[in-house]
């Protein structure tokens, strides 16, 4: 009796498992732009000048899930122009107006590391993310 | 008596992977900045000209853990100012002064991928990482 | 002899989650080089001034596994110059040419947040990336 316990308890444990690796995953992602421009600045006793940048970002950059979940990912443009989300090989590519929200989904079935770029811009601009599916 | 020891095994092996999840994960973080001047530069016969670049990164950028997992992070700050450390899902904000090593633990309790951000100076230049949290 | 099949797809169950841990994962990562060149653009409305950026990028940048996988990692070179490929705690420390592509093989044993950088060029130049490997 006690024993067929542990064997129904082990099941029931790999049957879990099982139950964890087809979950769903949700994530929101913000892209934004910083426009930093800096001609002199002294902090703490540190001066640096002539700081130009210009930037999109992902926020989160990267994301990370197990093969076989249901990934949905809510991105929200807060960048005053159009930007892009791209993963290649999920044959994902969106583009999203300035404050849209767009709502995307996929089962991350391929395990790897696989870029999140913005089609529409340089990489060194607005800066890439990566999708991390791991078996 | 074959069939038992495969039970307790089973039960066994069970345990060890409750055990994973519970487990705790330290990290190391180093805070640096990176000053880049150059006005002119030609390396194997490639020329490139007007590069002004100063960023403050987090190396590693990017943590990932499986949730339930205890997170230890020490926090050390190259950078000659004092910079910010902050993962707001989780409630930390955190300043850490030059040349100071500050130490956080926090349960990684909820799945997702996170920002880990410095609330002191803008995105574009201290650029942010990721925190994933695996179910 | 029910009971006996279920012990025995117990013992198959976790043979497979041990198969799982030590399985092989591939990843393919391009480095290339972006120089962004902007004196003044208008997108949609809106302008910006004075952008110049130079960046070596890794493609995919993060890369996660379970510990004790065997990773085995393309890299290909598509910089016009010599780039560099390191993740210190790993004992990597790779020199790539231009449109070369090269093989290394390790076995991630070791669980954390490892920084993967260029051990030729500013990191603030070509930037870093991360190896996460789970328990």
């Amino acid at each position: 009796m006690k024993i067929t316990k542990k064997i129904i308890g082990c099941a029931f444990g790999l049957l879990l498992a099982g139950a964890a690796q087809a979950a769903e995953q949700r994530f929101v992602i913000i892209i934004n732009a910083y426009d930093t421009n800096i001609p002199e600045l002294n902090v703490e006793g540190v001066t640096v000048k002539n700081i130009r940048a210009f930037n999109v970002l992902n926020e989160p950059e990267t994301l990370t899930v197990k093969k076989g979940t249901t990934v949905k990912i809510a991105i929200e443009n807060r960048s005053p122009i159009s930007e892009g989300f791209s993963i290649d090989e999920y044959g994902i590519k969106e583009v999203i107006k300035p404050k849209e929200t767009k709502s995307l989904s996929f089962k991350a079935d391929k395990a790897g590391a696989f870029t999140i770029w913005c089609q529409l811009h340089p990489k060194n601009i607005h800066l890439p993310g990566s999708l991390n599916v791991i078996e």
